[in-house]
């Protein structure tokens, strides 16, 4: 085992057992305190390493190449650097941050700069996102929402058991979690009405997705092979691809969907890399018929992550939670989205955003939208105020947190929350 | 008129009538000479005139604030300045290069410095592209793939007279001018088989487009009104939207296009701006059902540019000419493209590209893809050189031009060009 990920290595920071950032986890952001430029950092229980405190003061000196983190807004530069690097900055920064180690823990001028409190920080995004690819890789969402929007019969299109279905997202939207997000307006045309009207969307919907990063990208021209393609990925966040469901349906054919998704994307500010999530491998779905070569091989493909949503209305002093799910159930799996994407020729760059397509398990509970769990407003949640929905409405937060759970620890997401504000 | 669309107007920088880069036009690109850093250039005949020796010689004092051009690898600094700026910046290059004007025209030391022959430089992307999009605005187009993908019954979608169809495309692989195209490969699937094959593309074809830049973006919430737009816009340039037909087909229902579009698109390096099209102006096609109030408005919406397509064969020195095509012909403007695109609430950045979709006329001969050309592999071309074309091989070289037509001169755009290579 990596020692990174031992679960007997504790902190010298005290973190709890149910807390979502351990030492065995690690995860990297960019924060900003009152008066400083954006760093980079690693959250440590309720506090996030400085790591251009510690690049500063020398500690990272023979890992990659010239500056890691100073003078950086974003972490791309970081990820770029490719997998010996990052697995040589998370030894170190483990090393750092072990109860057993005096370096940091007895240096009582350097901690007061390098450790900051995680309260009085705030969030952005972790990198800067060149592209947005959303897939569509959960057959049991697939099936729900194609039997609602096309009848059982068509709901699983006969591509989808072949390939990784994805499309093309709106980057510029991406926003760190926290971010109010207006309602947006669009078309929408009912059934039985002859032409379309313009107004506020009234089915909005969240969808609990997780995505992934491209750490080292590829030259255009030359795919990323399943047998390499772990390696190109750097870590995982949570995302709420937000969803105007009435005008998703009015302008979805024949190009897919476009205003029912640009006006927002949420995701939670840690990246959780790969390296502390490897522990929580497992095999993923079985997969009938056969992938193809090219998506074929690469082992154990899936991750055994819990993942929530929960609601909070604006009146409303607790969040009541909706969906309980997994990561576990996404039929396509991380490296096979990336080989399919890659193989056409397609580049990818460090920071570049994968996600998942809403992840759906199979029980009604662990459905990971709305339009599923209300099964198209036809069985409205009770959120147990007794206030019922059947989308969501102004002033709700939804909020979606995630964790793999390990032996007397966890490595955890954080979360992703937005508010919803009234139309303009 | 604006002096800087002056028919009569001349410059000391010989340019014969049919040249595209008259004083009239003065397009804007990012041009790289053997040991030089890229620099921003203005096009004048067969000259670039260096906007970074312009600027640092003192003569854009007064316009903008700070540096608009040093140390800058793209124009998107510039984009971002708004339209008071980019009309400043135009009539003090048209001064600099007027016949009349001695400023530039008898400082010999400067000249040489500032006038670089363009035959000796690289043209690089002109902007960063943070987020591309791709419309489907050409109801001849739609209505021809439409036919072909789902029967005349149903080739034109309802919501195709309501609203701009559109969906995000894949910036990273945007390419300029010049740059060699592999052959993608992926998944095809015959009518007649049980299971999809991979491999390479067989159905390999070019769309005839126009893109537009937006120069001032718009914060997420705050949609562009139509009044607007035409503000928002900086300029245009030609686009390849390179498409695997094959692909295309099997993978698009329900999220759209994906791999067949993604491995390549190529734009023409020189951004032509708005204003130099002003005069080209023209109402447009009539629009039935009217557009909704959002989608309404804003005066002359299109502009007259003749685009052509030639295919020039590895075999032969001359490239054939095999569509004749009208930017006139769109049927959704981009000033609506871009009112629609943000009217969710999403957010343009500078640099941001909006593709028109192809541009298919009323006549077979000014169909804008092979697609469409052949009438789907049923019509092979004919070269003129004995060769015949149902899609595009190995080899060619697909060249497209364009240009608005004045009284004697014309505002070109130069050429977008790429040569497929074969597969690996």
């Amino acid at each position: 085992m990596n020692p990174t990920n031992d679960p007997k290595k504790r902190s010298f920071i005290e973190v709890p057992a149910d807390h979502d950032f351990p030492i065995q986890n690690l995860p990297y952001g960019i924060f900003r305190t009152n008066d400083n430029a954006p760093h980079a950092g690693v959250a440590i229980g309720d506090f996030v390493l400085d790591l251009v405190v510690i690049e500063e003061a020398g500690l990272f000196e023979g890992v990659g190449k010239g500056f890691l983190f100073r003078n950086k807004e974003t972490l791309n530069h970081f990820l770029a650097q490719g997998k010996a690097v990052w697995t040589a900055v998370r030894s170190r920064v483990s090393e750092l941050l072990d109860a057993e180690n005096p370096t940091l823990r007895d240096n009582e001028e350097l901690r007061q700069l390098a450790l900051v409190p995680r309260a009085g920080v705030e969030m952005l995004l972790p990198v800067h996102i060149g592209d947005y690819t959303d897939f569509y890789s959960s057959r049991e969402h697939a099936t729900n929402v194609g039997t609602m929007f096309r009848g059982a019969d068509n709901a699983l299109m006969p591509n989808w058991t072949w390939l990784p279905v994805g499309y093309h997202g709106r980057s510029s939207s991406i926003v760190p979690s926290g971010t109010p997000v207006r309602r947006p307006k669009g078309q929408t045309k009912a059934d039985d009405a002859d032409s379309p009207t313009f107004g506020p969307c009234r089915l909005l919907d969240f969808e609990l997705e997780m995505g992934f990063f491209v750490g080292t990208g590829n030259k255009l021209g030359t795919p990323i092979d399943m047998e390499d393609a772990a390696d190109h990925i750097f870590g995982m966040v949570l995302v709420n691809d937000w969803s105007a469901r009435d005008i998703q349906k009015w302008e979805y054919v024949p190009l897919g969907p476009f205003l029912a998704k640009n006006f927002a994307t949420s995701i939670s500010p840690w990246i959780v890399t790969m390296e502390a999530l490897e522990p929580f491998r497992q095999a993923g779905p079985k997969q009938d018929p056969p992938p193809l070569d090219y998506l074929a091989g690469g082992g154990d493909r899936s991750f055994d992550i819990n993942l929530e949503v929960a609601i909070q209305p604006d009146t409303s002093e607790t969040p009541y939670v909706v969906c309980r799910s997994n990561f576990k159930y996404m039929y396509w799996s991380i490296t096979q989205q990336l080989a399919h994407h890659t193989v056409s020729g397609c580049n990818t760059r460090p920071g570049d955003m994968l996600a998942s397509g809403t992840i759906s398990g199979p029980t009604p509970d662990s459905y990971g939208s709305m339009l599923e769990l209300s099964w198209r407003g036809t069985k409205p949640l009770q959120l147990g105020n007794g206030e019922e929905r059947k989308f969501i409405k102004d002033g709700d937060t939804v909020i979606m947190t995630g964790h793999a759970q390990g032996d007397g620890f966890r490595v955890g997401f954080g979360e992703v929350s937005g508010k919803i504000l009234p139309a303009d």
